[in-house]
């Protein structure tokens, strides 16, 4: 398959086609020439798209090193006058749009506007001697569905694309805070996929291109993971941060709804109470994690969205407690596959030996009830929206749309219909909430999803993710530091499968698709328990990478 | 009127009847016939029943005395050993069973249960030495609709009428803090009017029985008020926490929805999202909102219950600060009646001269708006679960039920009609957030309801109470220390009506009809601004009845 054809975007009409056409026209031409990859170097590339910024001979070698640092270097290093706010965003500018070349991973690109916000910011810190806020001269990449004043955004569906007239709370926030914009990241149809196939192209993994990046946020996840950004935002409604950071091998977190602000973020289903979308950071380092949380947090956006919690994850010190660790290898619905299976028994092979840590072998509480449950409630009107916004725009469905939207999970609710089906989320809630107690854990460390990144258009099984998201359970992921590797992943000798999802996943695996994979591990704790997570987190990986 | 025929309770058809007289002998018959007083003695009883207590005879003085304490003091003497349990829940018992006489307050009366309860706590204080929990000893009166284990309770239809099964978290946890329960209180059928007429009766307000209690927590507002209980606990998703205890002179506190536990209460449209309901304490002092909110967030109610949020209030000192008060005398929707002006008239002018108060004349913000967008909420099925509930129990429609379940306000919605109200909902949210920055108060002072306590079966205009449902701000009421006075409370000359409800309200005015009803105030402030509703309420009191 040639590259072009490998991020052809989903099809459609004829004045579908017109309207696509142009929006990638649009975001080709804002990409400079003099950063233009040339099509025979794309013809040519390895599945392995990572070493495309260093060796394309594009950066100059003080741009790679920017590139090469995290955001609490970059933050700490402008704040201390060593690296200007041009320099850095130049430097990722650059290197997105090398990103976007070989991955597809941008719908908007605006390194002028960024870089006369990175002009002031500099003339700021020359004048007053000190930084606007914590993130001073900071490029940070969002989403495309959360709108940034003037640039292109979309719900997920040609028909609600077009430049957003305000920001919204979250990039008001991350602007006052001293962060600059400059590019706006792809997100799939629908914008409820775990891949990230859209009007504007798909989105490939950095480190297999035949392999999805993940998704909804994965325009986000490609893009970090080239380090075309070092701070993206996403969002995560079924494990639509935490599935791409972990396909890509970022660190990526799921906070408890209600405590980051969401306001005016593009939606199609606005008013809907069954579940809520949280939003949070993509980035390639735990702290980064933190500093994006404690900047947001500390600018109090409760005062302004009456719908957030006024609470702010307080870190535990860990070091003198003993952490009982819950380790789930499945969750009695889908068998991960060899490379997760892999990763999980090293990491509990590490922590059964580790001091101040106690493993406990989590059993799962009916995932797969949990997991339908949420599915009802992603389209309680039975996807009826979905269709009209498609046809609207003369929009293919999409194969996972098709999917996401179809009988037996979805179907059309009235109120009391809506009611019973909240109702059944409540208790179903509660129940865990008793079993968790009794399986006597304070964090689980478990699969982000059933394996590494997924080939294109297979992504069926959200449950490893969304699971917790209809429990509003705070998650993060981060790598393992183990890839997927055909020599040693071979395949296990199994029993009949746990369930449809089961036997559909395992008939997906083969030892060679998945080379060169990121594997990647999930930390959960109970609602509101980020603070625990966080920590958790970072003594977790400490033992599994000693 | 008889008395009889006063508190005559909601009719069916026969099969109903036979089911309401069942429930009705039953409850008779559980008050001893020692605390009985004679049917002459009832035809024969002054508006103002509040004296009957002392002057039946059936008290002694001790007993009296015991029952003119507030809970906090209670606790204290009980703590110290200067009271038993037995003692106070023997006084609280025999003074519920006089008031359920002359206000048919109670749906369920067992002072045997509670008896040996408080012989178990006694035990325990006098072989441990120390109290089992804050509250040790503490008679608690619950709500009907609130389960407490083998008792009787009800969704506000008689089908739905039994014993429970089981506790809630609510009363689990209060007893686990020492608390003793001995009655369960009356609220209206369908549990949805700001009055309390069911099944099991018409409950009266002590202060005037010509007048409603309020409601929907009316048995607990009548009882309380009687001092037949000195805690009660109420539920308010319209004002039926607040409205009851201002039409009856008590405080009362509706907190932040999901701070304190509903689990199990019993509903008919249970997993419905569009409004919270939140549960609360109804009192005589202050100080004992503040006595029963610290002793159960101080159980970690969130812990148990997944959709709580632990959130502790703290009460902030206000002495070295300067308190912005709002003060609202009317909500542009209904003129309230001249009493309540008169007492928000004082207060304002108290407010004006003191120190360390600057005085706010607030402007309200679309109030009528905000109100129909909560009607519609409160039945987004048109009504259909109430009607069915009411045929199949054969029970009549009472007229304020068909108002309240009716058109224009209340409609059919599916799925797609419950995102678009929800969305005009959380609109409404954030527009009257940026207006109440705007306004620059901390807190706001505002009539609980558009005047004392309502003639019975015409209690339609709740937006003194529902509009801080639909925003979910912490709200209490407390007594002016004024009541309803014909020779000052006169009608004043007025322009044309401001609404519909307006016109409606002001042709309920007759001077001569509201007399002996207190006067209450409420005191608001911003979601999650519970503390600061404690304590701005002590501070505005303080002035106000200084």
């Amino acid at each position: 398959m040639s590259f072009r054809a490998k991020i052809q975007g989903v099809g459609g009409n004829e004045s579908y086609t017109a309207r696509a056409q142009a929006l990638k026209d649009r975001l080709d031409s804002q990409i400079p020439p003099s950063l233009h990859l040339e099509q025979t170097y794309l013809d040519n590339l390895p599945l392995d798209v990572t070493g495309v910024p260093a060796s394309c001979g594009l950066l100059t070698p003080a741009e790679l090193a920017i590139t090469e640092l995290d955001a609490t270097s970059i933050c700490e290093k402008i704040a201390k006058g060593e690296l200007t706010a041009v320099n850095t965003v130049t430097a990722f500018g650059k290197r997105a749009a090398i990103a976007h070349q070989v991955t597809a991973c941008l719908t908007d690109f605006f390194l002028d506007e960024g870089l006369q916000r990175a002009r002031e910011l500099d003339e700021y810190y020359r004048r007053e001697g000190k930084v606007v806020g914590p993130l001073h001269g900071l490029p940070i990449s969002i989403k495309d569905h959360i709108p940034i004043k003037g640039r292109w955004g979309s719900g997920g569906f040609i028909v609600n694309t077009k430049p957003s007239a305000d920001d919204c709370d979250m990039t008001r926030i991350l602007r006052s805070l001293g962060a600059v914009f400059y590019v706006k990241t792809n997100q799939p149809q629908t914008i409820m996929h775990l891949e990230s196939h859209s009007c504007y192209g798909r989105t490939l993994n950095p480190h297999n291109t035949n392999l999805s990046p993940g998704g909804s946020s994965g325009g986000e996840s490609a893009l970090v993971a080239m380090k075309g950004s070092c701070m993206g935002v996403g969002t995560d409604g079924g494990g639509s941060i935490r599935c791409p950071s972990a396909h890509c091998g970022l660190y990526g977190i799921r906070p408890t709804c209600y405590t980051l602000p969401t306001g005016d973020y593009i939606s199609y289903q606005i008013g809907q109470d069954g579940y809520a979308t949280s939003t949070g950071p993509m980035c390639n380092s735990a702290r980064d994690v933190q500093l994006f949380l404690e900047a947001l947090f500390g600018a109090k956006p409760s005062l302004v969205d009456p719908s957030l919690i006024p609470m702010q994850p307080t870190i535990p010190d860990l070091s003198q407690k003993k952490l009982r660790v819950g380790v789930m290898m499945h969750d009695g619905v889908v068998m991960p596959h060899p490379p997760m299976l892999r990763a999980l028994e090293l990491a509990k092979a590490k922590l059964e030996v580790a001091p101040n840590i106690e493993v406990i072998d989590y059993v799962p509480y009916k995932h797969e009830e949990g997991y339908n449950i949420v599915r009802a409630m992603y389209f309680e009107d039975g996807g009826k929206t979905v269709r009209r916004l498609l046809e609207e725009g003369g929009e293919d469905v999409h194969p996972l749309s098709e999917w996401v939207i179809s009988p037996p999970h979805v179907r059309h609710h009235d109120a009391v219909d809506v009611w019973r089906l909240h109702d059944r989320r409540d208790t179903f809630r509660r129940a865990y909430s008793d079993h968790w107690r009794q399986q006597g854990c304070d964090v689980l460390l478990c699969p982000p999803f059933h394996g590494t990144a997924s080939r294109h258009d297979t992504a069926k099984y959200w449950g490893y993710t969304a699971i917790w998201n209809i429990l509003d359970y705070p998650g993060i992921v981060f790598p393992s530091g183990l890839k997927a590797d055909p020599s040693v992943d071979v395949l296990r000798a199994v029993g009949s499968p746990m369930s449809e999802s089961d036997e559909y996943n395992r008939s997906l695996y083969d030892p060679e698709a998945f080379i060169g994979a990121p594997i990647s591990l999930q930390v959960i704790a109970r609602r509101f328990d980020d603070g625990l997570v966080l920590a958790a987190q970072e003594v977790i990986e400490r033992i599994i990478k000693s």
